[in-house]
């Protein structure tokens, strides 16, 4: 995306693993280098594309290689975590900006990302309190950035980016991953008929249940609070749907299926959904007119 | 569809609301009758396509101004309480069949309809026991009218169909309108940002959450034991991974996730996705080639 828009001069590329380090290679994605230093060591902007669990680490080893005024942002899920992460590798010498694309399918790895990818999408910066004036001119060169490729920038609190994303986002693919694993236990049972007939809806949970797995556990084990305050309220409210359905109380439950239409209605009136699972998602990547 | 794949002789539609049966005239769907009397009484197949709650007096409308020996099926999402149901109205006279396409969309009324709905899904049939050979050919009659649309017919139990449909279809239901009546709640905390930022997995639960309430209401409440059944080791599980989130036990969570990536798995290979929400969707409606 950054090559395609235009956005960045150059781009420079590591990876821990030499295979993906082939692979992004193979894909033309950018200069892919053999060691993290020579990645970093003259960019204006690293961004750090790891497990949150592992930015503490990778943000120390990189941060040392950086040139002064450069900027370090992540795209990791979680925010207040992620700040404290990179954070504890400041060094005076360089700009700190968390950042979080609302953004990305179930695919990880370099084949996965297309230019498109962040064209209409939100993209989420946490900056930090009460930094200078050099500092807000970088947070305007990172939101600048994010704009050519596409997105809408928004300013939020990390705490509050925890607290709304552990619902829009963390509570969905937690109940995504956990319908499929209590189906995966009937499978044996049902010889293969809930594959055969995943259409009836099961199949969307699938999907956003094929997401990484490391990815997915630093995101529980690192917005534990949030999620668990969400996944108390949905227990909550899922044991009173139970009980309608045992009981027999129709009126609830229409009356409970009619509110979540209404949200729906919302999103679509706001312009967040575009019909597809993702947003305008377009693999040829072709430039945006404007 | 029955029209555009050249599967029925002609098509007569009735229904109780005026107003959906103007809209269903203004499309073109078929001759549209004033009384359920005259759409049924020439009909070599009736399909009745109504809440499961509503079957029973709809059948029993219905099967007294049916011609000898025409069969009688429906589309409902539970099989066992419908073969109930349209079996309360049986004079002997006509074939009942029960019938569940695992096809649609979250839209309900004539227009969400569209010639290539069916094509590729199953359609299941739950021919009921001990009868006839003349009730075979019915069955083959039918069978052959569904596969004209393009659909899979599969037979099954419907019991068997109840306790499968539980798991691919009931519960993802319950829990897409569960969450999003969380997140309802939560919404005026969050100041619109759970609308705002629903890309991040919970628009696609929004989805599903949209479809009608009185049909879903009738689901539940008459798969009740298959359902709570479903549920009780959905919350068993889904408490293991909210032990794991306030322990930080990361090894389960990892390899309950990589579970659920293996049945995605099975489901592409299974050739059970196409990759967008809806298999193959397109509202032209072109006639298949074969």
């Amino acid at each position: 995306a950054a090559a395609a828009y235009g956005a960045a001069g150059s781009v420079w590329l590591y990876d821990a693993s030499e295979d993906v380090r082939a692979r992004a290679a193979g894909l033309d994605l950018g200069n892919v280098t053999a060691t993290l230093a020579e990645a970093v060591e003259d960019a204006d902007c690293v961004f750090l594309c790891v497990p949150v669990g592992a930015l503490a680490d990778v943000a120390q080893a990189t941060v040392p290689h950086m040139k002064a005024g450069a900027i370090l942002t992540d795209v990791g899920s979680v925010k207040k975590q992620a700040a404290e992460a990179l954070c504890s590798a400041d060094n005076g010498k360089v700009q700190i900006i968390p950042g979080h694309p609302i953004a990305g399918t179930e695919q990880s790895g370099p084949e996965a990302g297309f230019p498109t990818l962040f064209r209409g999408a939100w993209h989420i910066l946490t900056p930090q309190d009460g930094k200078d004036e050099t500092y807000g001119e970088a947070v305007q060169r990172l939101t600048d950035f994010w704009t050519a490729l596409g997105a809408k920038v928004e300013m939020m609190d990390p705490g509050r980016h925890d607290r709304v994303l552990a619902i829009t986002s963390h509570l969905p693919h937690l109940i995504a991953f956990n319908i499929v694993s209590t189906a995966f236990d009937m499978e044996t049972v049902e010889q293969g008929e809930v594959v055969k007939f995943s259409a009836g809806g099961f199949r969307d949970f699938t999907r956003i249940a094929a997401s990484d797995p490391v990815m997915w556990r630093d995101v529980f084990l690192n917005n534990k609070e949030a999620v668990l305050e969400c996944l108390g309220r949905f227990t909550e409210d899922l044991a009173a749907l139970q009980r309608a359905i045992r009981w027999g109380d129709g009126d609830l439950l229409i009356q409970e299926f009619t509110r979540a239409r209404t949200i729906r209605k919302a999103i679509i009136d706001a312009g967040q959904d575009s019909g597809a699972v993702n947003f305008g998602r377009n693999q040829n990547g072709v430039k945006p007119d404007a």
